[in-house]
């Protein structure tokens, strides 16, 4: 393991890149708001085995945070995060201040006409903008040839894919599977907040996952059905509230009423104060 | 004078791109939409002097011109484009198809918040939107070091400066001064479409940005009375239609009331039916 570099600056990062690039080296970018768990080290690891140089950016960007959401409150543990990344082998850390992305008079955004306005995105309307934008601004700082993002955030995974295919980015965008705890609750920086009820509500996600699976595999087609049952299921843990529940196309999210090929299940609960997403592709 | 090279598709011009950069040269973009004339093979010859590879960009872009504009009627004369950007030293031309450039799902846009609210922006309002978006694809496609643009668009040239530095687009953009018929007409693509009588009365934006500074120069700083003289002197065009007359700040495009230092005065003036602009910083 070789001593990590810590970069505080857009032009010194594009600087590293330049040099890099020019000595014949691959670069992969695996962009973090930190306080890092074994989802984001397992992006690391597969980043790792997909170029010369491992490049983990570390930013809460403000832009993808709406009013009320939990931008001030978002945890951050810096020199723990460093320890981490550097033991996965990265050889950049990319921690930029506000001020050097978002600089006096920025206005330029990068926004997707329809792919935003599902699941997500209809309770959070300025988040994939702000997502759209930054992810832009560290694919030209860092210029890797790959970026690897996780599968449990799948809507933000075919938004970047999207985006990167229509303004034509020479990178190629790695989904990489969603890292689970032992008893199958998917692994977030927001599980932290949860009580021991609340954790154990929070499986409901999970559960809900593997019965669609079920009801799919036993030869249930329509979809309504099992949103039905999936309500029911979340609605008997008292600290859990749906957001949303989504059987949808893997690459429009458009919604499927019948089920033919594979579909994306996606959903969104609130247990207690925290928002927790999962997803699986429910194959029949 | 080498052969110059006709590149159709992205993928390709992005591997010659990798290609020359991995072998230490620069390059440096004029983007085109066809058409040239003089203007444009000034920005060439600008261009040639910054890098060891000149590559134009021949692409009339549908996502830039508005209902009822004139995407349609644009004129194109390929073969004699290819012959002109020769003779300047262009290494490569590329000039992609619609369907590359918008493949289908397409929804992808880069949108500046302020700027384009100004000059032309007013009456084009999905005009720039067009422009940053086509204009990202290009550096994205193209990774030059370098890209030229005219003077002549100059809130075209302000957005793209700006969205380069939000976006942290590794690339010097350089602006190259308006070029001129013997009588002071900015060349235009769209002077083509003028009767003699028109070519005549079109003099007026040139006359009236000579006739601003002249002004300035006696002492004059209250912005209303330029352009209350300047209404009156395109007024007496019979051809001519003022669309706007700004006086504005060179970075902000934000209207200047009294001049205390250089101001840009930038005007649009319909001739017959052309649209004509011109441009001119004053300085006191």
């Amino acid at each position: 393991m070789t001593a990590v570099k810590i970069i505080r600056s857009a032009n010194q990062m594009q600087e590293e890149a330049n040099r890099l690039r020019s000595g014949g080296k691959t670069l992969a970018l695996v962009p973090t708001m930190g306080y890092l768990h074994e989802g984001h080290l397992s992006l690391m690891r597969l980043a790792r085995q997909r170029a010369d140089i491992l490049v983990v950016s570390i930013f809460v960007n403000p832009t993808q945070f709406g009013p009320g959401e939990d931008l001030a409150s978002y945890p951050k543990s810096f020199e723990r995060d460093v320890q981490l990344a550097g033991n996965e082998g990265a050889d950049f850390i990319f921690a930029p201040s506000e001020k050097d992305l978002y600089p006096d008079g920025f206005q330029t955004y990068v926004t997707l006409q329809e792919l935003p306005g599902y699941l997500c995105g209809r309770s959070r309307p300025v988040h994939f903008r702000g997502v759209a934008t930054v992810v832009t601004k560290l694919f030209n700082i860092v210029k890797p040839h790959t970026a690897v993002f996780g599968q449990k955030d799948y809507q933000q995974l075919v938004i970047i894919r999207r985006l990167a295919r229509d303004l034509n980015f020479d990178i190629d965008i790695v989904g990489s599977p969603t890292v689970r705890e032992p008893d199958g609750l998917a692994k977030s920086s927001r599980n932290l907040y949860l009580t021991p009820v609340q954790r154990r509500d929070a499986l409901c996600l999970y559960q809900s996952l593997q019965n669609a699976q079920a009801m799919v595999t036993e030869g249930v087609t329509d979809t309504a059905r099992i949103v039905d049952r999936t309500k029911l299921l979340i609605q008997s843990c008292p600290e859990a509230t749906v957001d949303y529940i989504s059987l949808c196309d893997p690459e429009t999210l458009k919604n499927v009423d019948t089920i033919k090929g594979p579909v994306i299940m996606a959903l969104a609960v609130k247990i207690g104060k925290s928002r927790l997403i999962d997803n699986a592709i429910l194959n029949p």
